[in-house]
């Protein structure tokens, strides 16, 4: 038995369908990041992240399973399209179904829908994950604790761990091999003056997915040895921030953590850049913003798009200075 | 006596002018970087660095002592313009001056003519107290080798130490407090198809200095901490690259090492980034020319600026990517 079927068997009490299931999830912005494996198979991380949930912004999906034997693929239907069996996001799909299949040809029909652009920066496989695991949590009738469906999501993605949450999320990224205390979970604090913008660069896809680009920075980067320890004391720190709601702190741990992170990118080889000129243009903004006195931050992905952190009371100034700001209030 | 004195009274022999001094030195462009003081007295770096001179780009100096008792301050000019005593390039020059007088009233006349632009990324500092010591040594008669011409151009700027030589450089960071073991050599290489391409985005003065830069780095970035070792790795690494004349090697270090540079900027709060939006596109292009099969690679100081590195059968096809490339044939 693999690792991950021996995880699988610790969490899931059965492999019966009872019905058709559904999920609903958000996507979530990490304040600070998940960058580095610690473990692939079992997506361990080597260090512990916390985020926000974007409300309104994520994945519905419905799974049901087939009992006709004229089916012999899973069915895959992505934004009301099929999409084929050799589809890169369907195979990585049918991929994690296998871990619940009761029988070989026990084949799903997902049936999944974003209201974030696929691969676009905003961690659209987050919120699918999680949405999914849910859904199956539904199907199967498991009545698993959110803890429980925290670490099934983060065997599909691991940013999906957090995802199982509203609101502030802390991923704690765990020691076991077994990988079964590196799950998320909910710091219980409503800010509602917290608000979230998104900035959308470019929405084409990425020209290297996150994975293989951490992957490529844990091997290739000299500067990455530094990174797991400052994460953790990013975390840490941003987790008092919020519950001191020391706004100007959080801002300032959560644009230096990623900004980190994209440097253990530039510092790899090949160099990993996900900024566009645009990316900059867009910083050098939130800088002049910031020396103007309004207190606005940025946080980054593996993508060109920024993601604005502010207060309430600054957001006109900020929606001037940035017409096409999409604005996120996670907390009403 | 501080310790600055004791340095400079271990290598000057005296200090009475014998005429007016003449120095010519050229700009370097560092292929490993230096960033990073463990001294900032002495000017002595935490890791030793390499770099390219540039001939035909640098600066003139020509230095006399006034004897004139009406006269009670030095008297500077840049670029056939006189400057006011506060102005921050006299005021630096000035107080290097001190080392070198003779009583507290001896003043000097300085003209000094750059053919780069002052703080535009290119390093002016590097030319310009380079050529103010060959000047010295000239003005003075001391006679000095190479090696003390490099430890007292070291003082007046870091990089300055490597500007005294043509062709390949190293600086060793050397290990004593005093500073006497902390100068440039050449590397007697001669590699007439080595071309260096000035690719200029932005010609105004910088907002952080490098010095500051640097110091902002050390002190606010946990990253930097693997910077030194990775510095020193990068150095010897260029240098068996350079003997071997193995193109694609050295492009690669170099650009992997600018980049870690930068990315320790990056890394730091407040944030320190030079580039322009201009900048990402152009390493973009590099990196497009670079998947067509065209050995090019960049490097970048603490300013927004390219350096392209290549070879000369490469020549025509990357000027014509960028029209505006200035190129420079270092062994030419």
């Amino acid at each position: 038995m693999t690792k991950t079927q021996e995880f699988i068997n610790a969490i899931i009490p059965h492999k019966i369908a009872k019905k058709t299931g559904t999920g609903l999830a958000d996507v979530n912005i990490a304040l600070s990041k998940y960058w580095g494996k610690r473990d692939s198979e079992l997506n361990l991380p080597t260090n512990s992240s916390l985020s926000i949930s974007l409300p309104g912004l994520g994945t519905r999906t419905q799974v049901s399973v087939h009992n006709n034997a004229d089916i012999t693929s899973d069915q895959i239907w992505l934004n009301n399209q099929k999409l084929d069996a050799d589809n890169p996001f369907a195979t990585r799909l049918s991929k994690f179904l296998d871990l619940f299949r009761a029988t070989p040809s026990t084949y799903f029909e997902i049936n999944t829908k974003n209201t974030v652009p696929t691969a676009a920066g905003l961690a659209s496989s987050a919120s699918g994950y999680a949405a999914l695991v849910l859904a199956l949590n539904d199907c199967f009738d498991w009545q698993l604790t959110k803890k429980d469906l925290s670490l099934l999501a983060r065997l599909g993605s691991g940013s999906a761990s957090r995802s199982v949450y509203d609101g502030f999320v802390i991923w704690h990224k765990g020691n076991a091999e077994n990988g079964l205390d590196s799950f998320a979970e909910t710091i219980n604090t409503c800010w509602p003056e917290f608000c979230v913008g998104l900035l959308e660069i470019d929405l084409k896809a990425k020209k290297i997915g996150s994975t293989a680009g951490m992957q490529q920075t844990v091997n290739h980067c000299a500067l990455y040895q530094a990174w797991p320890e400052k994460a953790e004391e990013d975390v840490k720190a941003i987790q008092q921030a919020i519950v001191q709601k020391d706004f100007s702190q959080l801002g300032a741990l959560a644009e230096n953590n990623a900004l980190s992170m994209h440097a253990t990118m530039i510092a790899t080889w090949p160099p990993i850049l996900y900024w566009q000129p645009e990316s900059v243009e867009a910083m050098q903004t939130v800088w002049a913003l910031r020396e103007s006195g309004i207190d606005v931050y940025f946080t980054m992905d593996a993508g060109p798009n920024l993601k604005l952190l502010f207060l309430e009371k600054d957001a006109d100034a900020i929606q001037q200075a940035f017409p096409k700001l999409k604005l996120i209030r996670p907390f009403h």
